[in-house]
Parts: structure tokens; C-alpha cells; sequence
């Protein structure tokens, strides 16, 4: 695969605003980008640190993806994604091999991305998102 | 902060020589190094992702961190590290300013890295690790 490297850690949050401080005072983290997703129930935040991203995800009702997550395991780590330049091809490839996969084919993200996530099932524990800018 | 970007994400598995395999087949991950750290009871893979890393840390036995970490939560995202150069520097402006810290002093790493972790508590769920190599 032509994974280029580790786009982002996505981290779900309670309070994105209180996190975005958070990070900034311990990590020197910058609010780069902020985007509510509607139909995906997230407002998203990209945080630049260093030359890598941080992500956070905070749930826009208790009912969405995140919001589950968050009753469930409480704020953490919830996803890498990692950087590739053909989010369908890496997909198919992925597919044609029998790896369980949440989405079958790639769909708007954050901030102007293209993404798709790998089932946690099939990653050793991990959800990998595949990315690509645009 | 200095922080100079994400050094790697840690991941904590069951099973590392089969996470080694199947990272290479769905990511294109290469095993870069390998070393049992014994005092902290952690088998540990670093592996290349494009030109980011991932950490397998599998345990050498029930009672260890990674041990428990597993029977706990099971196999999944366990750590983000956080390149610095002044592993000691950092963690002393984190301390005086009442970070919850898991290492209140720096200590060997894997792979020649010093390394210390800020304790979930304080970092929104994320367990971070600050490391230098060497």
C-alpha cells in the first residue's frame, strides 16, 4: 500500500474548545481548521503540532458515532488515519484482499478530505482511516 | 512547547510478530527495529509507516502495564508520543504548572529513545509520551 504516513490522531472529546486550550498550553498545539459535520453528528477540529495533526471529535448529540464512543470508553484515542493518494484504490485493494471495512467506498471528511475507514476488527483494535486531501 | 511532531503512535497487541505481518500487508508497514524492554515487561516493534511510525507493544506477561492494558481494553491504540528534544525541559514546565504526570523524571525508552509519560488525566483520555532519541 502507498501509505505516505500518519495524516492525523483523531481524539474524541467532550468539550472541543476546552481541548483546543488544553492542547495548546501542554503541546503548543494551533487551531488550524474547525468544521461542524452535520450529517456525521461531529464537530471537528484540526490541530497542527509539530509538523503532524491531532483531530478532535466532539459529538453533536449522544446519538452519533462519537457520542457513543465517548458513553462507552469515555475521551481518548479513537482513530489514525493514515495519508494515501487514492482513497478507492487503496480501498478495492483492501476489499479484493477480504478486510472487513466500515465504509466500502470513500466519502466526504473533514476539511476538504476524501476518507475510509478500516473495521477496527481487522486492524488489530486500531480504526485506520485512509485519507487523502480533496 | 517544542513539540516537533507525532514520533510514533503506540499500539498495544496481542500478538507482534502477526501485527508485523499484517500491518505490511494492509499498510505497507515495515519492520524497522525490534527489542524486549524486560523491566517494563513490553515486547516491543517499531515499524515505518510511510515516513511516520507505529509501536506494537506486546506483553511479556499478564501482570505487566501492556498486560493489563489488554485484558482491560483488549488490543488497540495505546499511546501518542510527541517528539521533543529536552525530554527533562518539558516535563519540568509541565510539572510546575500542575500536569498530572505518570514519570516525573525521564527514563530509557525502546529503540535509544528517553522517553516519560503525561498521564491521560491530564491530556483529555490520550496517555502522551514526550521522547527524544537518545
Amino acid at each position: 500500500m502507498a501509505v505516505k504516513g500518519i495524516h492525523h490522531v483523531g481524539v474524541a472529546v467532550d468539550d472541543v474548545d476546552g481541548v483546543v486550550e488544553l492542547y495548546r498550553r501542554l503541546f503548543g498545539a494551533e487551531l488550524e481548521e474547525r468544521e461542524l459535520l452535520e450529517e456525521q453528528g461531529v464537530d471537528a477540529a484540526s490541530l497542527r503540532v509539530g509538523d503532524s495533526r491531532i483531530e478532535l471529535l466532539g459529538p453533536l448529540g449522544s446519538e452519533t458515532p462519537v457520542g457513543r464512543f465517548l458513553a462507552d470508553r469515555g475521551p481518548g484515542m479513537h482513530h489514525v488515519a493514515f495519508a494515501v493518494d487514492d482513497v478507492r484504490g487503496e480501498l478495492e485493494r483492501l476489499a479484493a484482499a477480504g478486510t472487513e471495512l466500515v465504509d466500502s467506498s470513500p466519502r466526504r471528511g473533514a476539511f476538504g478530505t476524501t476518507v475510509a475507514f478500516v473495521h477496527p476488527h481487522a486492524a488489530a483494535g486500531v480504526l485506520a482511516e485512509l485519507v487523502s486531501d480533496g
